[in-house]
């Protein structure tokens, strides 16, 4: 058998759907299936479920399972990419989980592993947004705002793979919002889906916005989708909001590239989805806060929507992994 | 010849001294010496007298200079390591200065060069505050504030070699203070000696401190050293002087060990001889803003002095270096 005809696999172990992917060692994707996580019948049962799916995916392929050289996985929470091991996941109910060990026994093929936002960076690199870049900043706009590092063409891990935190740069140092994590004005309370929806909400309640407040009399609920419309159609407090997010983020953005002068800055997850109209005010946020030598940096959305994940996962496999 | 008889040299090619020594393998310095850098004679000349400097200490030393194995150069401004060439140096006026092969050609084996932020934190990485870290942050507060940052046990340079800027981080967004670099509100207007004497001569001259306006009317001049010192003896206006640069510090130190979760950072350059004085209020306000996850990180001094450009120079030859 030649390595040509090898193939790799991709899984995203998410807190409520697994998604999996055969790929050709140059990154097509050849035939991807999504299960239901069974989060609710412990780690064994996600990890025979991960393998069941890869599995499943060779037998509806043309594929030899000889074929396949290895298998990446994205794993949401904190990660000990060495040994293999998912240290903590709070949406899998990971503790110490043997990741690696355990689907190498069930698919008898090398398996790597890497937190999910890294994952989805590695996907944008191979495949999407981020393409030939070796410093690269990723950040995902959704309920949080996640983020991570490339730098010399790795991802940066930190001491305890806590590094990436995009969404904890303060970028408002006094009197900031309260964030999640315990601190006040992290570009998490600003610029994250949840935020942009309470600053709709509270545009609504002020009269600022007309719109969303007939939006949510009527549908009872808002989401960061409608704020961003309702700004497109012209309702002004509803600009605000997208504006203020838009400032903080490139803010923040241009503070990360300030310390790392990367190439690209790839902006993924549901807020991204806005464009150009967000990331037209975000450049000019950045280009005023970014030190001017690391200012050429090219703002982007990411490229690969949810099979990123997938995608970077199986780029593990690939490449001269340290794992 | 075994390489355990080996040596080493390391340079710190700065704008007014050259400071050249041998180095063990292992990093203990054998001789060193320092010349004044002929900046007016032009690159040739500079280079030519790091390469005599070297001679002369192997002269003057037991070795022989068949025994040297390489040498490293720290130069301030833009460095391409892989090509070897000193892109801009406003000090030295060197401009695609090919700084390795001139170097080789003068002295017969191998050169390595590096910007002098990221020798110096290299020094203090592999001799100094910052031993055992493979992710660490160098600070340097002096004229102004300069940084390097190891990830993944290398420099990170970025994308054109400006990464590490930490001290253009934006620590006050809105009517902060004009920096050199053309932005407003960087740490380096807060944190840097320049700063601390621009602010200490204000609280001199607001009566905010009759000890720095007595020392100013008597001395006609003001050095950051004697703000800390009218600081630690009981000055009010001088302890809120070095109090804000303390805040501003751990401000723009949380926001980078956030983003990089390192094991270290370490504070060089003349205003870290304040020692605890300065760094107790810095850790507080790191604490208050870094990341939970990333707040063990350990806040020290450097160690190394004027010499940790010298020993990160050397540690180039010593390495398995992209150069």
């Amino acid at each position: 058998m030649t390595t040509t005809n090898n193939i790799i696999a991709g899984v995203d172990l998410g807190g409520t759907t697994t998604k999996a992917a055969l790929f050709s060692c140059s990154g097509e994707m050849i035939h991807s299936i999504q299960i239901p996580t069974p989060v609710s019948s412990g780690p064994e049962a996600m990890i025979r479920a991960a393998a069941d799916a890869i599995k499943q995916l060779l037998a509806e392929s043309e594929y030899r399972s000889s074929q396949l050289a290895g298998v990446g996985v994205g794993v949401p929470g904190r990660v000990d990419i060495h040994r293999g091991i998912a240290v903590y996941s709070i949406n899998l109910g990971f503790r110490n989980t043997p990741v690696k060990s355990a689907l190498e026994q069930l698919l008898g093929v090398p398996v790597a592993i890497e937190n999910d936002a890294n994952v989805a960076a590695l996907g944008e690199r191979w495949q999407g947004a981020g393409k030939n870049t070796s410093n690269m900043i990723m950040v995902t706009l959704g309920t949080g705002v996640g983020g991570a590092i490339i730098a010399n063409g790795q991802i940066v891990h930190g001491a305890v793979g806590s590094a990436g935190e995009v969404g904890h740069i303060v970028v408002e140092p006094a009197n900031g919002l309260a964030c999640n994590c315990g601190n006040t004005g992290c570009l998490e309370s600003y610029a994250s889906a949840t935020a942009i929806i309470r600053a709709g909400e509270e545009a609504a309640r002020n009269g600022h916005s007309p719109r969303l407040a007939a939006h949510i009399k009527e549908q009872r609920s808002l989401t960061a989708k409608d704020v961003i419309d309702a700004a497109k159609a012209g309702d002004h407090g509803a600009a605000s909001v997208i504006q203020q997010a838009a400032y903080y983020l490139g803010l923040g953005l241009g503070q990360a590239a300030s310390l790392l002068n990367p190439e690209k800055i790839v902006i993924g997850g549901g807020v991204s989805a806005a464009g150009e109209y967000l990331l037209a005010p975000v450049r000019e946020s950045f280009q005023r806060y970014c030190y001017h030598h690391a200012a050429h940096c090219e703002l982007l959305c990411a490229q690969l929507g949810n099979d990123a994940g997938m995608i970077g996962a199986a780029w593990l496999i690939t490449a001269s992994h340290p794992a």
